[in-house]
């Protein structure tokens, strides 16, 4: 707690503090005393700005912003230089609308594909998270806008999100759900955060003192304001106790912060710091030297569309069917709604109003002339029984004389939102139905995904030539996607989640969303590709895969220690051999090997993007430290490096590796203390503890070899403390001393 | 707590009442007043009586018992007759050798097949477990004797087990981790019960008085006397304060007893219950009307061969290999050390010293003579690879000429026990190498194993003609092999635990046995066939499987409705329809079906053993209650039974379904209550409930049409208070008047 400056604070009466904890309105902060009045706004991929007279749930009509590629696009492009610049954009975008706080990035771990709200979050990884996400927060900022990571902390389902307790073990918390928001508060230092709905092992996270203070702000150096989601505070003196600052939108409670006050309860110092907080985020989001610039429209637009072309997921490519030739493949079937109504984006709070949006089917035309275009929808988006016969006839009729066909496929909007889960990985039926009867023409097939999350394609990819997962890819995605498969730009992403053969070979399957309030973490750290890499099971595509255009070979790793013992420079070569330009996503992971894993196989700890014309080389340096092979020890509650053999993995994804090598770490400096509770084997292996406990390995020894040969291994699992009372010689008091004489000798 | 009985407890002084919170001796409780001194034993399969002067940590050489077959094998045998006549027979050879207290059965739930002790436990399902040391309890103490079952609770590893804390959500306990212990406890009310070394989500099971108090004594009506594993006791104060009454052995720290009552921290009523406790213990066990029985050793020698026969699993038998004809099949080579040296009970505190013992080898070479039969041991039992080739190549000889080859594999003793878990599912590597090579003498090769728990071998099965699973068979086991090799008796068992295609398939693989002092129970209740037949992974045999030597028919389900909601009689009538006799365990199954499944594909819910004749039927019935359709709703913190549809399913394996019914289950006749933290959609589907929010329901369908058509699924997650702060038109004050409206119609 920070004491009040002597200037302001001090003049609020303890009414207009409190009043500070909560919004003027759904949009608003309040203004009190000299803190000015603070317009937030939904909108991690494009603003959100509700028009005045808007309903009060927030989810109406909003003023026109580009509409960029929600996070399940930009993470794919594993571009941090793009999501600066989309940053960048939003920034100017929000500035030029009077928002001083924009909502977003979001970054929560996507544990299951089923997650209704995935598409607004980066990857199964929190690696790739927090650098997507700290990059956003930095081009956000650089416009004097306040970015706001959300949703802090655990909040990996829509299914009773407002209620739910997500039931997860203190190292699976360190290493899965709070890295990225470690990353993005150290490193990008955020002005806001946003608190979530949800509970953590039973305790909501915007009420969690240890939450929100103690790590947030004590460990990891957060100063911004911390507010609320929309109506996820349910105790306002225990929410600003912990460290909320700002509940939205009001709930006009803010009496019970005033009697808390007056009651004893709540310390008014309590109420200053969230004034000076607020007084210090209407400081840098009113920066008068900072200039609003104007919004280029058209700028923006095309960096939508470049940023599409980054994003989307070239997972198959029979014969290098794509990029197809404007000229030998002219005659173009485009089949598929999607094509024609694009589905660019999610439902929910980031529903943006596009400045402009074009479909895949307009571009298409555009680009390649309406007389080598046919069109069919193909399905309906209700997935309607009544319509199907006819438009897969007409679709048939559509595709007939075509010598391609480009098959548009995906999941309507409804089919996955903010506010609800999805319960399975499949595509309607109709759309499958759709592309069995399309196989039966033996056409060359290109099936263009549109979908937010995940999606079963196993049971039907070898029976196209090649598929491209757009995800979604906000506005510009119809252009960027006529682009793409005419070669006028390379399909730049790769995967940050991992496509599974089936929804029952997903990590969290048995314990996703839960029930009763309780969502069980079972899965612990074996999220995404920690799982399937883990235990080898196959999976459709794993994590880090694309295929571009071109080829690249890799050679020269060179993993050279750095300057302390836990940091290394990793460098290899990456060459692009094929004939064409492109980019390629160098992959570092640290992987181990046990008989019986404590930790998962491998973990992505570094990548760079490349972009490179055919024949070029690049040197790419990726680093590692201590943190990437530690691990969090939940007994001592630190991180912990151990000594051992880590293998350093170089390659295009998490299965293929093209280099590696394998390097002893040392451990790290800690020196292991004894104590009472220390097992006999503890002692054994101890420096200091090992020889003083000889006389107890010999009457062991002694007994084992008189018809007892699991004793040795048996009693090395008991705490000597329990040899007391089996009588071996030694005293409580003898065990204290050895204890202690340990202990002095540290 | 119970107020002291007038006559005696009050005679004690506070010392004499501490001293009998702990023994006074290794094997001894404390004697104070008319409380007489007790003697405890170990021994779940046989008597272990410790020879005066034998060592403190118990492992040494005790007075011969008669070795039944360890849980292990016992468990096999889904025999219940035949547990409580092995419990009779404990307790006939406790009595005779003035043992108050036999320390047993053991009944933790095998969480993973790498469990050091799990030959001493049942099996991977609660329900089999139950039943099996309900039927021992009963048979021990019918002669007098009290049965301790144990190890309560949640002891599933070796490994840290004294320190670690297993951490196990509320509804995994009830479902999986306590329903044994419940079953006992209630149905076959035990003197006596042990306490297991571990913590439970970081309380000493040895401590906590919610387990050891509420649940157990409150819950379930546990009446006898609470002793602590040897050695568990960590906090002499808190344990007693928990319900412990015991403390084994004795610590020495009485006095911390009597200092805690003298400052006022523990209450002196509770030593008061504790001597009330063991008086009661005394009085049951040293019943002066009961008849110590003589101990007729060749008749318990006769009941453990017999049950050594109920307890082999028959996994494999290729052209009814088996069983052998002593006439035809009679030149028999016997390979493998395990013939000559069995491997018959594990190691650790359940070691007994047999009354006598022979292996296979004699057993079978009495039964077809010395003529009939080549021995070759095969390999050392510690897997010396110095020694490897001579023995393979003897081997060979021994069997070249052979018409048959009986393969005794197994693992030696010194690879599982109490007090380590394993890391490996293998059998030994020279096993497998001379495996390999005989069969390359395409002789027919009967595989004959010797384990205390799940080996792998789906990578050799298909290689040999037939694999007989004996586990553990105690002292008879070597007779009772040569019976069912040559059919003299029937292969009887069953599997109680799966067994794996690997071990990286085992549910919590990636969690056991822990680390850093915790292991994660992320498996859940997917334990065992309730993981592998939820998600379809693929087994070698699953649980339930076992062939015997004739076929069984099942026909003529019938489920009829009981005379309350939840009470079904399940019927099928199973006839022999093979040429010889035979047993055949029946199992019914409770199952459900789920996109996302909140619960297991099916469960155990009941079985029967039956032997039949050649041509013989029998009808059985099974009975189904409400807890058979219950899961355990961590929410409200009961057993709830959701309507709906169930299967019930009677077969010969969990995965060999003979006979299904689907019937319609009520719900039970708990009416949910409304809270403000309900949700809409709650509020929507309460009868009540629903019409008051009508109006709410127009605005959002009006929303909805509006252009969000995801509103409505969103909105029914929302708890309704949050409508407050959306200015829905509900005020708090609102809301609770309808919370209170709700509540008054119920």
């Amino acid at each position: 707690m920070t004491s009040p400056s002597p200037d302001s604070p001090a003049e609020l009466t303890l009414e207009e503090k409190a009043s500070l904890t909560s919004g003027s309105a759904t949009w608003y902060s309040t203004a009190a005393g000299d803190i000015s009045r603070l317009m937030l706004t939904d909108g991690p991929h494009g603003l959100r700005r509700q028009q005045e007279g808007g309903d009060n749930l927030g989810i109406g009509d909003s003023v026109p912003a580009t509409c960029f590629p929600p996070a399940v696009g930009l993470g794919s492009s594993w571009n941090v230089d793009l999501a600066h610049r989309i940053g960048e954009a939003l920034g100017r975008e929000a500035r030029a609308q009077g928002v001083h706080v924009l909502l977003g990035p979001g970054m929560n771990i996507k544990r299951s594909p089923l997650g209704g709200r995935n598409f607004e979050y980066v990857s199964e990884d929190p690696h790739i998270t927090g650098r997507i996400a700290a990059a956003l927060v930095r081009g956000i900022q650089s416009r004097g806008v306040a970015a706001t990571p959300k949703h802090f902390a655990v909040n990996n389902q829509e299914t009773d999100r407002m209620r739910v307790s997500a039931d997860v073990d203190e190292r699976t918390l360190r290493e899965i759900y709070l890295p990225a928001f470690e990353h993005v508060v150290t490193e990008a230092k955020p002005w806001a955060l946003m608190s979530a709905y949800n509970r953590i092992n039973g305790t909501f996270a915007s009420e969690d003192p240890a939450l929100l203070t103690d790590l947030l702000r004590g460990e990891w150096g957060f100063d911004g304001v911390l507010v609320s989601d929309w109506g996820a505070v349910n105790d306002r003196v225990a929410s600003v106790a912990a460290g909320l600052d700002l509940e939205m939108p009001p709930s006009d409670t803010d009496a019970e912060i005033v009697d808390a006050v007056n009651n004893g309860t709540l310390d008014e110092a309590v109420l200053d710091t969230v004034a000076e907080r607020l007084r210090l985020l209407a400081a840098r989001t009113t920066d008068p030297a900072l200039a609003t610039d104007p919004v280029d429209v058209d700028a923006h637009h095309r960096l939508a569309a470049d940023a599409a072309a980054e994003a989307m997921v070239l997972l198959r490519n029979e014969g290098d069917l794509l990029p197809l030739d404007p000229a030998a493949d002219a005659r173009i079937a485009v089949i598929g709604e999607f094509a024609r109504t694009p589905r660019y984006q999610g439902g929910g709070s980031s529903r943006v109003v596009p400045t402009r949006l074009s479909g895949a089917l307009e571009e298409i035309t555009a680009l390649i002339g309406p007389e080598n275009v046919a069109f069919a929808p193909g399905f309906s988006l209700t997935d309607n029984p009544d319509t199907a016969a006819a438009l897969t006839e007409e679709a048939v009729a559509a595709a007939t004389g075509a010598n391609r066909i480009l098959l548009f496929l995906g999941l309507p909007d409804g089919f996955e939102s903010e506010g609800f889960d999805r319960d399975t990985l499949a595509l309607p039926a109709g759309q499958l139905a759709l592309l069995e009867r399309l196989t039966t023409l033996n056409i060359p097939i290109v099936v263009v995904l549109s979908n937010g999350a995940t999606v079963e394609v196993a049971e039907w990819a070898s029976s196209v030539e090649a598929i491209l997962e757009t995800w979604l890819l906000g506005q510009g995605g119809g252009l960027a996607t006529a682009e793409v498969l005419f070669g006028l730009a390379s399909p730049g992403g790769r995967l940050t989640e991992t496509i599974p053969l089936r929804l029952s070979d997903t990590p969290s399957f048995l314990h996703f969303p839960g029930r009763d309030g309780h969502v069980g973490y079972g899965e612990g750290v074996y999220v995404g590709y920690r799982h399937y890499n883990t235990l080898d099971v196959p999976v459709a595509y794993e994590f880090g895969f694309g295929l571009g255009y071109t080829r690249f070979d890799y050679d020269d790793l060179a993993v050279v220690p750095g300057t302390d013992p836990h940091t290394w420079l990793v460098s290899a070569t990456v060459t692009n051999v094929g004939e064409r330009a492109g980019s390629e996503v160098v992959q570092l992971y640290v992987g181990t090997t046990e008989n019986t894993p404590t930790r998962p196989a491998q973990e992505l700890r570094g990548f760079a993007k490349v972009h490179l014309v055919s024949g070029e080389s690049e040197r790419v340096t990726l680093h590692l430290n201590a943190r990437d092979f530690a691990t969090w020890d939940a007994g001592q509650h630190r991180w912990r490096v151990d000594a051992g053999a880590y293998t350093v993995q170089v390659g295009s994804s998490s299965r293929r590796i093209h280099l590696s090598e394998t390097i002893a770490v040392p451990g790290d400096d800690w020196v292991s203390e004894l104590s009472e509770y220390s097992t006999v084997g503890e002692w054994f292996a101890h420096p200091v503890g090992g020889p003083l406990l000889q006389s107890v390995r010999d009457r062991m020894e002694a007994f084992a070899a008189g018809g007892a040969p699991e004793l040795l291994r048996m009693v090395e699992q008991v705490p000597i403390i329990k040899l007391v009372s089996w009588k071996m010689g030694l005293t409580l008091e003898r065990v204290r001393e050895m204890v202690a004489f340990v202990a002095s000798q540290r």
